[in-house]
């Protein structure tokens, strides 16, 4: 049995001035307190570098929980109750006064309460901040008990496969493995922990699930958002880094995962980085016929003007930074040799939508001559949650004639209640220590493995191919040429069968 | 090239003042008139005994119309140009006469159209005079051209294997088989037609159709009506000759048949008369384990009040002809061996509604303890027309829960349009030669097979296990138990996953 479950819980969250704490981390610790998931006795310990009145900083918090919570509003006096365990403690990560404050603090709550607390440190920092703070915990011995003592990290988990080795190397000498939540948010989203049951409690779906039915699958994650004000980190990343080597891949590992003997932490893990390690690794020159690059240029998105990358905030004005990939992958084992992964990602899009869509194979004799259509699966992450399966049926009349139709399930039908933010879900996990939907050591590596040839290949030729594409437009022409012959275009049917172009 | 698309025809209806007449055949052919199908030269000759103005006859027929059509009210100046094409004949079915009037008759419409017609008869009649029609226009030589002559006969076609044999005798004495049209108007409806798109047209269900993934089928036509003024009828029938000889076994065969090579009506009847002569043949001993049947008693249906059986009129007061049926039977071949084929059907039931479920198999390994309800495809053909996957889901919050939700289409959400009726669909393929949804000789003989045991048994012990259940069940609880231990209970949900008892 893991310690956590009614113990007192202490979370200290680095960065707590920051855009992620105010926006992500904070609304969802207080559904988690209205909706009775946090323990009956916790602290949350927000330390930042800036000098700042506590009650102040809580009015400022309680402002971020009444715009980014799903619940809207905050009810005041369950804020109230919420708030006090709320404190705020200025400290200078560099400096080690700093963490010895924060000791003294872990400790007296412990000592209050007679209980060895559950101590989680989030990381919502710049990566330059990591390894010093981990190291201040190591060296301050505020975090070394395996069972109950957590680290939360924030990608990006390195720039490259050394770094990420690298700071792997570094964590794991000051903390065990299991003490460790590399967080992908996207794999705390419900419509992505969905897949899991989806494909491995129907026993329907299965026989389907190969290199004999499949035909090619997509993966398509497309933002809406530029850059924003966050052109300095941006520049120096790029989507491959900010986007395909965490969330698309971690979604393909998904998709493409063998069925676990259980559903246990370590096996999906093992499942899924089985996944990346049987990904056809590319040469440099395979690099430039399967990866397609682009950035967008000044447009309209949903109506606004949007300038072109090279003129964003904090951006080279002659960067070559994508904002766009697109690329073909293949797994080389028995259930997908042959079947093309596609997966895009882009920035300045016409519409934020996360899809993924199975594409069957055709009928090998078809005996209707209208039967056009194969049959596919398509998942929708967001906006909308759906799952719907497009198939060939009779159109109402009195002759055969087919035409696809679609066949349903949508969340906003099925559900009331307002699904939890993924944050939520992945916070309750880190308190509870189960680190199933959280990146291990060997996965963020395998990852990083599968796009060092691609970043090897840009490196190599900055500025060769790259594609500029519109902002407001799903990017470059090349990126449907890749498709080919196995798809005309990028799907992106909703499960209604509306074209959200 | 069958002829038949453009060339006049002559329709000619015997029973012309019956309920299917009025209720059928008029509104069917008046749709089709004005959805522009029938070809531009047309007659349709009504025959029947009472004596009968023809103006007063046209206005009772449009009465109909505007009662049963799908489209309600009938347009006054269609209707008009429509009527002018009627013409009612008023004659003795036993009388040559009739026939020599109505042979006059066609012959002056082919000559006024300098055309040879295509000639329809439909016999709208009790089963008595099939024969003696049928030989009257043998005799007239008015049937005699196989390519575009042809007769349309209602169920019940024989009482048993060998009146089924004689008939069949008797009509292809008389006619080739091409041109005998026998109607099961269950297979002209829109859903049932869909089945076959939907089975043969979408390559992901034929890896799941057969025994390694199919648990158990259940084909269930439940009505609410009681036998009302069928009574006299009713009585010497039953519901095994009345439901299951013809409708259910279609239905079966339609989900059970093997992929024809083309959609060609040969291949399509030979497929399912091989499902029929794959049937595991009862011996009088499992006839009474795998065959429950039942008689209503008093009870509500709806609301309102249903006498027994045994009070309706024309019924015999110790009557023990079975209003509901309820058998298990297994298809002895690759696809089916040991998957049970559970068939339903009563009369007086809570509503009127006619579902197939296939139920797909437990998966042999689980790695989610809540994976309990196994995959099950329900496809509804009445009142709703719907077709609905259940599958196991993650319920949205914080923890990996799995509930079962329906992914459905349903043809009211995806057409505007209202669906045309059987009669429609099927007329229409009279009229264009095309035998696909008749049944051939064979197929009637093959059907009456399956259930000759049945009904030897039930003549040998006539009151032997006949369970008699309260109007407005389900039927006796012995029905339930035949499931056993398939299933709990009979499927009655709606693919919005509504329970509709």
């Amino acid at each position: 049995m893991k310690p956590g479950k009614n113990l007192p819980s202490a979370i200290t969250i680095f960065g707590a001035k920051g855009d992620l704490t105010r926006r992500k981390l904070i609304p969802a610790l207080y559904n988690l307190f209205t909706d009775h998931h946090l323990p009956p006795v916790f602290t949350i310990c927000c330390v930042d570098f800036l000098e700042e009145d506590e009650e102040v900083f809580k009015q400022d918090l309680l402002a971020g929980v009444n715009e980014f919570s799903r619940n809207g509003k905050a009810d005041e006096a369950v804020w109230n109750e919420f708030a006090s365990c709320i404190t705020y403690l200025q400290g200078d990560f560099m400096k080690e006064d700093t963490y010895k404050r924060l000791r003294k603090k872990l400790d007296t709550f412990d000592k209050e309460n007679k209980k060895n607390s559950v101590r989680i440190f989030y990381f919502a920092v710049a990566p330059r901040f990591i390894e010093v703070i981990a190291d201040a915990l190591h060296v301050n011995t505020m975090c070394g008990r395996d069972q109950q003592d957590r680290i939360v990290v924030e990608k990006p988990f390195g720039t490259d496969l050394e770094t990420a080795k690298k700071l792997n190397r570094f964590l794991t000498k000051r903390f065990a493995e299991k003490q460790i939540y590399r967080i992908d948010h996207y794999l705390g989203k419900e419509a992505v922990q969905n897949i899991m049951a989806f494909r491995f409690a129907n026993y329907v779906f299965e026989p389907l699930w190969n290199r004999k039915y499949i035909d090619h699958i997509q993966i398509s994650v497309a933002e809406e958002v530029g850059v924003g004000k966050r052109g300095g980190y941006y520049d120096s990343s790029g989507a491959l880094r900010d986007m395909v080597q965490n969330h698309l891949l971690q979604l393909l590992c998904i998709i493409a995962m063998e069925r676990p003997g259980f559903y246990q932490s370590e096996l999906i893990r093992d499942a899924k980085v089985k996944v990346l390690k049987h990904i056809r690794p590319f040469t440099q020159q395979q690099v430039f016929k399967n990866v397609i690059r682009g950035q967008y240029t000044a447009g309209n998105v949903q109506g606004g003007r949007r300038v072109a990358y090279r003129k964003e905030e904090q951006v080279q004005p002659a960067s070559n930074t994508e904002t766009f990939v697109a690329a073909r992958l293949f797994i080389d084992n028995d259930r997908w040799k042959g079947v093309p992964f596609y997966l895009r990602t882009g920035k300045s899009m016409p519409v934020q939508s996360s899809v993924i869509t199975i594409q069957f194979k055709d009928s090998p004799h078809k005996i209707f001559k209208d039967d056009l259509t194969p049959n596919r699966l398509v998942i929708s992450i967001q906006p909308e949650l759906e799952i719907s399966l497009l198939f060939e049926s009779k159109v109402p009349g009195l002759k055969m004639k087919l035409k696809p139709v679609e066949m349903d399930f949508t969340y906003q039908e099925a559900y009331t209640e307002t699904i939890p933010e993924a944050y939520e879900a992945l916070l309750l996990d880190v308190l509870e220590g189960n680190p199933t939907l959280f990146m291990r050591a060997d996965q963020v590596e395998a990852a990083w493995k599968v796009v060092m040839p691609i970043l090897d290949a840009w490196k190599k030729y900055p500025s060769k191919e790259l594609h500029l594409y519109k902002a407001g437009t799903w990017g470059p022409s090349t990126a449907t040429e890749l498709l080919k012959p196995y798809a005309k275009d990028w799907f992106r049917l909703s499960a209604r069968g509306e074209s959200i172009k």
